[in-house]
């Protein structure tokens, strides 16, 4: 009945961070995919603040390009300012960061998706999910519905084997500053009614959160000889494993500071922010508070540092790192007036939040699929995530697995001892969340093996087994794993003062260059492969014992549950853990342990009944 | 009542290429200026083809360079390939052109507003002007409201003495792609509602007119070993007078061709095309045709051109410049089908038209501010123009005039003879428009004074007394000059073959090289100067007639008619006479004589009643 009808194997909803990758991901595997998106100038756009990684984010970054990604590169290429944050801490706290030039950055990736082989980027915006009722037989699938294509504006439809939705916050948005209320995905932008529509008539089960951003000001307007200078590395190191070197010139940022005078100005305007006054009632992201959260749950500090971050090269507009607020616009423009170095800065686009509707994850399958609507995946911001990095992380597992269902091929998710993407993802689909989801150091139980250093080592070759990579990468991995050979005998071959220069290297005050003087051939081994001796060697005991931790855990998760798996059938489990246990419906028994409130009591009744 | 007020000189809404020059011109003259737009994103977006220039545009361009403004500049320092049209005949129709790489194009333009003193570049929609009754008693003055203000969405209130109004295509849009229709003034984004309201409340009469634009393509899908190259020029020529010379390396375009079989296919679905179905019932540019236009229109042609332009350095996009449609998606498709070069093209963004309120500009003075609003001037595609460039040139001169009013200044625009600004805005104020108005050499009867090559002659001395420019500029005008005059004197001494050297120079087959060789002082004088210098005593002839007819209409220009004058209080004049001047109300006779339909009788009675 449609005049317009295109097919793909997939199609990709939303051009944001996960959109994106999901869709170069599946077409380097080979699927015919579409990427659909309102608006083309719009494609990897950064919503907030113009940077990329930070603390857990920048290995996810580095996971991303160890998978063949788009984020590490892209980045790269258009950074203006690189810091590798925590650096006197050990190697598995080190978290690279860069300012991007957020123009360069959306047209890179842009650029990028454009010249992919199988993938058609074309600006269409999406109203409606089709689906039919799932005829499969497969006891192995839940689903009773299977997805087909989607409808878009303009009297066409696009159809496909799955589709991909990473429409960000865009679903049922309301902006808000101060007592002002008006419908947005992202200011200047509209929202996106129809896909919530098709969320619920097949019964997905929709919450709201919500997430802000700071005013931007105008550099011109801005006194920096009140202002002290951050400068990045003397040294950038890159995000991608591809890069050799970065050698843009850096920009410098710069750090303010709120004071009491500011503080006492939002105390008195409380009431009217739309978090204070019942206006919105959603869940923020916890660890991105906004200025007036800060305020009220830190009350006994006098000042909250402000980073000035340029949004590019060639550009006045600053954003403020850390006054992200929702408050009245008189309120924004007062606040500033009070800040030494800002007092005549003039605001270029005030500060809002936004609430949006997502999909709690516990819906999903750890590859993303609906549990409900087989070959529907999500990813990104809707799934109750929040930030760049964890969005680009669940596009690029998102895209491979709708590939590999059209190909006919089994899921693939990475272990959460084998990279942060496993813990995002199974975290999600295990636990759900109650506040904007975002990574941490903390959330990995093995984060001595989840470096940003060891990325490639961790994925690149699962990642070429499965067809994410192409030949430079994989020679790229190989030569480094050669060099780390190569040094490592040479370290177990030399010796110094009588024992092996391994052993000695060892020692805490000890470092690389000091090896090199006493073992010159160690001259010839790459900064990269050196840095991966020196961690092997000097962590090894750390290593060692998180690696059987591991094995440990291992054996739980071998103990597969099956899908079809009816939790009813233990008469005498408690009424709790069979509602979450069927609800999540975990693959094994290690996510099932991971179930808030699953005790050990219920995971002996479920083993029981499996060996039964 | 509003909680959010904000105090302006000038405020300016919309940053498309009207409302940018606007704006900086305002602020240059010291004005406190405010630039509202609804997204921050698209300040100077091209709509529609990535080019700045063309025949008469080109010749704009120079003019608003001339004048200060900043599309010259930005256009150099963006530009993918250079081309000076018309080279072959004589130096009136030269007219440089060149492809912008768009989103750096953007970034440049926004950058320098950003950069600009005095003025506030913000993100706001406005939703509504504010006006109230005019109390002035002074009798030049026909309005019976003025305009104090704006409201913007979020509940804030912008004050100002002065309002320019800058919309372009985004008042009630509705944009066309076959038989599908979406709200929307550029595909991607909004419309814009509530200022139609305030215009149709404030008796403006308010019309519509369309507008088309082509599909984009992906390169990586177009075969060009089957498409003819189109190189740029060798010597790329600037458009600034402050850029001394193009350095970035250039980009081909590529020619292709419709075909008949193209044409058969657009013909049987002529009759779902908007504009044939009778779904679109409004005029379009009828210079700038649609592909099913052209093929109606010139049945007898079985092949067109397409241009195929790149969008930028860093993108796939492909401008397909030729085939501007609102054909349905599919015959879109199916067209690129049948076209050797593009069969296998994949379409990014579908063509479609928009159409949209204009507001007949016989409702402005000359000075672009509205008859019965005072303090409210209009400029852009909204007084029914198009181009980019006929709408950075009425920018230019409402954002002086708005200045100049703040400042109890008198009001300044070009004459016809001065420039092609002169004829654009007295064309519209005097004639009004039925199409689309775009500029072209015919509508200019002094073009051999208003060459592209002087516009820095005709206008930067006068610039300069309205404080439009600085001191460069100023510095380069008088070398140039001064060079001049050098090079007229050198020849005027000099002899060749017995007679003055500037006699032998008339002759046509005699260049500036030739004359270099003979008098080689000459060696010594700027190729910008000895091109002036050439063209002077070249045309000396045809230029002096045409100053000849500039002056003798001269004295009817300075007949002027008082804006209080009373057509009624002429009895004789005819119905016809009397309303269309009631109307249009001249500001002297020749202008008058320009109104159609007025006829030397008319003309007569007038002068009679005004010597009176
Ligand atoms: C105001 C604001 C503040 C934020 N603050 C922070 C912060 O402080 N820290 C942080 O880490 N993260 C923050 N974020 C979140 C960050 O922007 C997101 O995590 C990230 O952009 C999510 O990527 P995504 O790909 O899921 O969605 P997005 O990047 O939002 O991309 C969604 C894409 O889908 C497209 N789309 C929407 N609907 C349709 C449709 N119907 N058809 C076709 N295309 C459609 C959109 O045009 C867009 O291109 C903020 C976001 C916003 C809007
Ligand atoms: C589809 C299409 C096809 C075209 N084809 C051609 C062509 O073939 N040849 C040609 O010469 N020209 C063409 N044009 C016209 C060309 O784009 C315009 O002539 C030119 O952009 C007009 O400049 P402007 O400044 O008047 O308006 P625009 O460039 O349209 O700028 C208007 C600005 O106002 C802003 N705005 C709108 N409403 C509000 C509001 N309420 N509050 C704040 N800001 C607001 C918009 O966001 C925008 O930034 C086309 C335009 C379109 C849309």
């Amino acid at each position: 009945s449609f005049q317009n009808r295109y097919d793909y194997d997939v199609v990709v909803i939303g051009a944001g961070h996960a959109g994106t990758e999901a869709a170069a991901a599946s077409a380097r595997l080979g699927a015919r995919t579409a990427l659909l998106t309102t608006n083309l100038d719009t494609v990897g756009q950064m919503s907030c603040n113009p940077a990329i990684g930070g603390v857990a984010k920048g290995q996810i970054v580095r996971e991303v390009d160890a998978l063949g990604g788009l984020m590490g590169q892209a980045i790269d290429a258009t950074a203006i300012q690189f810091r590798m944050l925590n650096r006197r801490k050990g190697p598995a706290m080190h978290s690279p960061r860069a300012q991007a030039d957020k123009k360069s950055y959306q047209n890179h990736i842009k650029w990028q998706i454009e010249s992919q082989p199988n993938l058609d980027l074309r600006q269409e915006t999406v109203e409606d999910l089709l689906t039919e009722p799932s005829d499969s037989k497969d006891p192995q699938e839940s689903a009773t519905q299977r997805v087909v294509g989607v409808k878009v504006r303009g009297d066409a439809v696009y159809l496909a084997k799955t589709v991909i939705l990473t429409t960000g916050t865009f679903l049922q948005a309301i902006m808000h500053t101060g007592e002002a209320q008006s419908a947005g995905g992202r200011a200047g932008e509209g929202t996106t009614a129809g896909i919530s529509g098709a969320l619920h008539r097949l019964n997905f089960e929709l919450d709201r959160f919500k997430t802000g951003t700071p005013p931007r000001l105008n550099a011109r307007t801005i006194d920096f000889s009140q202002i002290e200078v951050q400068p990045g590395d003397d040294e950038p190191q890159p995000f991608s494993f591809l890069t050799s070197e970065i050698t843009t010139s850096q920009m410098p940022c710069h750090i303010a500071h709120t004071n009491e005078a500011v503080h006492d100005l939002i105390r008195e305007n409380l009431t009217r922010a739309p978090m204070y006054s019942g206006q919105i009632d959603s869940q923020g992201p916890r660890y991105c508070p906004s200025i007036e959260d800060k305020v009220v749950r830190f009350a006994d500090k006098s000042s909250h540092q402000l980073f000035l971050e340029p949004e590019g090269r060639q550009t006045q507009e600053v954003y403020v790192n850390g006054i992200s607020t929702s408050l009245p616009r008189d309120v924004q423009d007062a606040m500033f007036r009070l800040i030494p170095g800002l007092e005549k800065a003039s605001i270029m686009r005030y500060g809002y939040a936004v609430e949006y509707d997502f999909c709690p994850p516990t819906q999903l399958w750890p590859h993303l699929e609906s549990k409900s609507v087989a070959g529907l995946f999500l990813a990104g911001q809707i799934n109750g995530t929040t930030g760049y990095e964890e969005a680009a992380g669940q596009g690029l597992i998102a895209g491979l697995n709708a590939a590999r269902t059209v190909a006919g091929q089994s899921t693939w998710v990475p272990a959460r001892q084998d990279a942060y993407l496993g813990v995002l993802v199974d975290d999600l689909v295990t636990m759900g969340t109650d506040e904007p989801y975002r990574m941490f150091t903390s959330r990995a139980e093995y984060r001595l093996l989840l470096r940003q250093d060891n990325a490639d080592r961790r994925l690149t070759a699962q990642a070429d087994q499965l067809g994410l990579i192409d030949a430079p990468r994989r020679d790229r991995l190989a030569e480094k794993l050669e060099q780390i050979r190569i040094g490592r005998e040479l370290l177990a071959a030399a010796r110094i003062e009588k024992s092996p220069a391994d052993v000695y290297l060892r020692r805490p005050e000890v470092t690389w260059p000091m090896m090199c003087e006493l073992v010159p051939e160690l001259n010839q081994i790459a900064p990269d492969a050196a840095e991966q001796c020196c961690i092997d060697i000097k962590y090894a005991g750390y290593l060692d014992r998180q690696q059987m931790d591991v094995d440990k855990q291992q054996r739980m998760s071998e103990k597969r549950i099956p899908v079809s798996f009816d939790y009813n059938r233990i008469g005498s489990l408690r009424t709790e853990a069979r509602e979450k246990l069927t609800k999540v419906r975990p693959l094994n028994l290690a996510q099932a342990k991971r179930i808030s409130g699953i005790t050990p009591a219920d995971l002996a009744l479920v083993l029981a009944h499996l060996e039964h």
